[in-house]
């Protein structure tokens, strides 16, 4: 298994938020990202289509990159395809949404968590499983907010439209009382500033990058995976649009040189 | 090519608007939609994918449906597939950009013409290029509107929210003075009563449904295509969501009671 890369996949770009904190997490590792700006979003699209899209990209990074792992970083595959992936493929395989229920459940203190993300993420009840798993009696408030990936993509990321819609999302959330907010989308984090003033300084705003690339390198160690890479990374897309490199590094945080395009339904 | 269906296709359920004009105008023939829900929406994808997309839903259409001619609904395929398609396949294509500048060239007074729409099309100039071709001393001024998609696949078609994010995009066209505004995608015509209001009764309004509806009767005279179907239609998408229904409705102004998922990526 030496040597071997670390794959790692979303919808689109989003993605790169949890990539950055893995390679934070594990510096010495060589990450593989794939980001399906082809067929982006996934949130609006039935478990079937997303299942389908996620089998395809894990059978580019395992045949073909031969990674040893793969994080699922986009939430709505993580909440519909984790089970078909692991049916198919033995090498490990890490979501994101049990990693964002474990830091839900740490920064809670009165059990009640709203959770946002797509309607897909949403409508799966992966989050509420998930939470009521690790604490049975947690009362979890889901709300799916369409327009913030169509918002972030356009890099509207404060602002007053931007703030109507996300307080018009808010809302019904703020009035159960919840203490805790967990961004149930890799592209919420960079709406983190306006939710967090919207939302008031007593509510906590959790992710699940820095979670998920905590339980990524567990993981790794317990599975005796060697932790001896080159560093590095490498991006693939599905489609290469103008805008890219703009997006890239509004969710990377730094410039992507070079990215190869994949055609990703031959997989 | 008698009883030979028209076939018709959009990213998504936009198209249907189109559709509902063809099956006004030409009540008799047989109409086949086809819908990308799958890989929705194409106004922020790349040249290069649109153009694969296009030709995929082509071959879907006229070698297993064996429809008489195309039309294509979608104004970013309109923009940059056009010309693939035209030479991969002979029989006649017709996109809805043409027909939406000779609407727009009908209603104009001061030959000052607003078109909006998604930012691929904009970025194609194609409106431009069509509008100065039917009247060369006109002057085009161009707005993406990219919120626009997710708004209306909302349902959020007015409200404070859909006004300000509408009045941010039309404020630069207004000030130049426009006295026409051209929808240049299948989803504004939803918007129509907000973006009346917001631009107030001087300026016309049109979309290219209408008129490509028209310009196909036409064309398939010309060509001397028989008129004489039995009416009727069928729907294919390549992803069913649950939304699908309510949304359909929205666009054709009548529920779609069957439908079919096709495996687009396949042709």
């Amino acid at each position: 298994m030496k040597h071997q890369p670390i794959g790692i996949f979303d919808s689109g770009l989003g993605g790169l938020t949890v990539a950055k904190a893995i390679q934070k997490e594990l510096p010495s590792e060589t990450l593989i990202y794939f980001g399906d700006t082809a067929r982006i979003p996934y949130g609006t699209k039935s478990p079937d289509t997303i299942i389908r899209y996620s089998l395809q990209i894990a059978r580019f990074l395992i045949k073909k990159e031969k990674i040893k792992c793969l994080v699922v970083a986009c939430n709505t595959a993580s909440a519909w395809a984790l089970n078909d992936l692991r049916r198919e493929f033995q090498i490990p395989i890490l979501g994101v949404i049990e990693p964002g229920a474990q830091a839900a459940i740490d920064a809670t203190r009165n059990n009640r968590i709203g959770v946002i993300g797509t309607e897909g993420t949403v409508e799966s009840g992966a989050y509420v499983e998930a939470i009521r798993r690790l604490r049975p009696k947690a009362k979890v408030l889901m709300k799916a907010c369409p327009l913030f990936v169509p918002l972030v993509e356009e890099g509207k990321l404060s602002g007053s439209v931007t703030e109507s819609v996300a307080l018009e999302y808010l809302k019904p959330l703020l009035k159960e009382k919840i203490d805790t907010l967990v961004l149930g989308c890799t592209h919420y984090p960079l709406l983190k500033k306006t939710l967090s003033r919207l939302a008031g300084s007593k509510i906590r705003i959790v992710d699940s990058a820095t979670e998920t690339a905590k339980s990524l390198h567990r993981n790794l160690e317990m599975q005796g995976i060697e932790l001896s890479g080159r560093g590095g990374s490498k991006y693939f897309v599905s489609d290469l649009s103008r805008k890219f490199k703009e997006q890239a590094q509004r969710f990377l945080g730094r410039p992507i040189h070079r990215v190869e395009k994949v055609f990703i339904e031959k997989y």
